[in-house]
């Protein structure tokens, strides 16, 4: 799997960074896409990618925030009218679904694929066998979420020798042998997955967080993820008016990354005050604190 | 006054045009610009202009599809948040009151200007000293309409010699006399405008459309304007697809520029189905009709 980053910036659009949308490539995992938030132009940054809009499978809105989901309708509408017939599941904060029906509705755009949305609370907002989701409350002034994507360990390969071992010739047993915990053969014998597999292939976590004031109550939500995404609207300096804008400085995001043991950080939602010379400046400054850290661009691929 | 194309496109962007939006610079004759539509990112398209957003004093809807209205949410609280204080008129169908309200609200956008939406319906819908606007309700499935912008014909200069003649000193009583159609002097003479000024300079008339299937009742909606904006979706061959659509093919357009006997057609929502070689041939080809024509495109700019 791999994040894209299709938007980085703060609150405007700029040259440089279109307003906050990022991709969740689950290509090879699930045959989808996932995305968090969608602001304005959205779609147009996908068609400088080789991104399909049809294959997007949930969206994940942090909070109704205009450069959170001004994008909405449009992206909707577009994958609509270019065939995506596959439905989408759209979560967020309540006021999402009056936002996005009263849109498409004025608009006339009627989609070709069902559009479940689903306003949401912090908990467990989705689980199947291969991911579960949860969402954090954050601290913004309107109500903004955490998402914590989490894989569910992969079984092991199956270990042929053990098979043969346990006197089973190849065949479609193999198959249903690896789907169940326990599979009872004709003869009565009963084969235990747990026995004959290798070692299971642990599942990755990332965790996006959604604007918000830092809190150490954050560090359980961050614990431990492959990836964490989080904002940073304003420098290490600059810790005052982060305080009185709801927002993060590039060094909470640091610490969180460091006391939550997280393996990557990635900061984004950068406020466009922050010319290329001070960008590297704040690179440089929170790597002494957490060095595996990037400021992401638009257009970034991040490999997880 | 000159227009200024920012999207030219048909239903979704593409990577060579954006969705509708088209700038009136008024800004030597009123010191603020109009704008027409307002299709998802057209304040990104504005970021490659030296388009002020803050100058914007009007802004005409033709009907609600997306691909018309889905940039006004970001438009309009991007304007605050640069600094923008004057007052904006928002003119457009039933409908894009609540759309603009709930997309407001919902992204909790307090904006620090004044918005006045008037629902509008066919007839007379603004007059001032300078303009009188327009409005005629298409045929597109939804509510459309044109906007026909009529600048008044401009007073003529003053001619030192007539005043003169009639034993007026220089003075403040010039200007006086510029702005009433008549004075009196202290002595009670009545000094007649018209008889010391100039020839009147003619005003311009900007006639542009919404998406429409063509009748000739538009002709004289179009009449003897300056400027005759009009929709191309289709080619002169896709008369039926047209129809079926509610649109307009470019020899429709070239045929009620020239019924209209309108000085300039300038055609604009293109769809993505026609490449550079067939936008040549479809200009050639109305050129046959109604010589005066141009198809647009994004970041195009025709003076009046």
């Amino acid at each position: 799997m791999h994040l894209y980053f299709l938007g980085t910036g703060a609150g405007v659009p700029s040259k440089k960074r279109n307003v906050s949308s990022y991709i969740l490539d689950l290509s090879q995992e699930r045959g989808s896409i996932w995305m968090f938030d969608c602001g304005e132009a959205t779609q147009h940054q996908i068609l400088h990618t080789t991104i399909k809009p049809g294959k997007l499978e949930k969206i994940f809105i942090t909070h109704l925030h205009g450069d959170h989901i001004f994008g909405l309708p449009g992206l909707l509408g577009s994958r609509s009218f270019q065939g995506g017939r596959t439905p989408v599941d759209l979560y967020g904060p309540a006021g999402i679904k009056p936002f996005v029906h009263t849109a498409l509705s004025i608009s006339k755009t009627r989609l070709q694929y069902r559009l479940n949305i689903h306003e949401i609370d912090e908990g467990l907002i989705y689980e199947d066998e291969q991911f579960t989701i949860k969402a954090k409350r954050l601290d913004h002034g309107i109500a903004s979420f955490a998402y914590r994507i989490i894989e569910k360990d992969k079984i092991g390969q199956l270990q042929p020798e053990k098979l043969k071992e346990a006197g089973i010739p190849p065949g479609p047993i193999y198959q249903k042998i690896k789907e169940n915990p326990s599979v009872t053969l004709e003869d009565g014998t009963v084969i235990y997955r747990k026995d004959v597999v290798g070692p299971s292939k642990k599942g990755k976590i990332i965790t996006v967080f959604g604007d918000t004031r830092y809190h150490d109550e954050y560090i359980s939500f961050a614990r431990d993820s492959d990836v964490l995404v989080y904002e940073s609207t304003f420098g290490p300096e600059d810790l005052k008016l982060a305080y009185d804008y709801f927002h993060s400085t590039a060094l909470q995001a640091a610490e969180l990354a460091k006391k939550a043991s997280v393996k990557k950080l990635i900061l984004t939602h950068i406020s466009s005050r922050y010319q290329d010379g001070d960008i590297e400046r704040i690179s440089n400054q929170i790597k002494g604190v957490f060095p595996n850290s990037i400021i992401t661009h638009d257009f970034k691929r991040v490999d997880v």
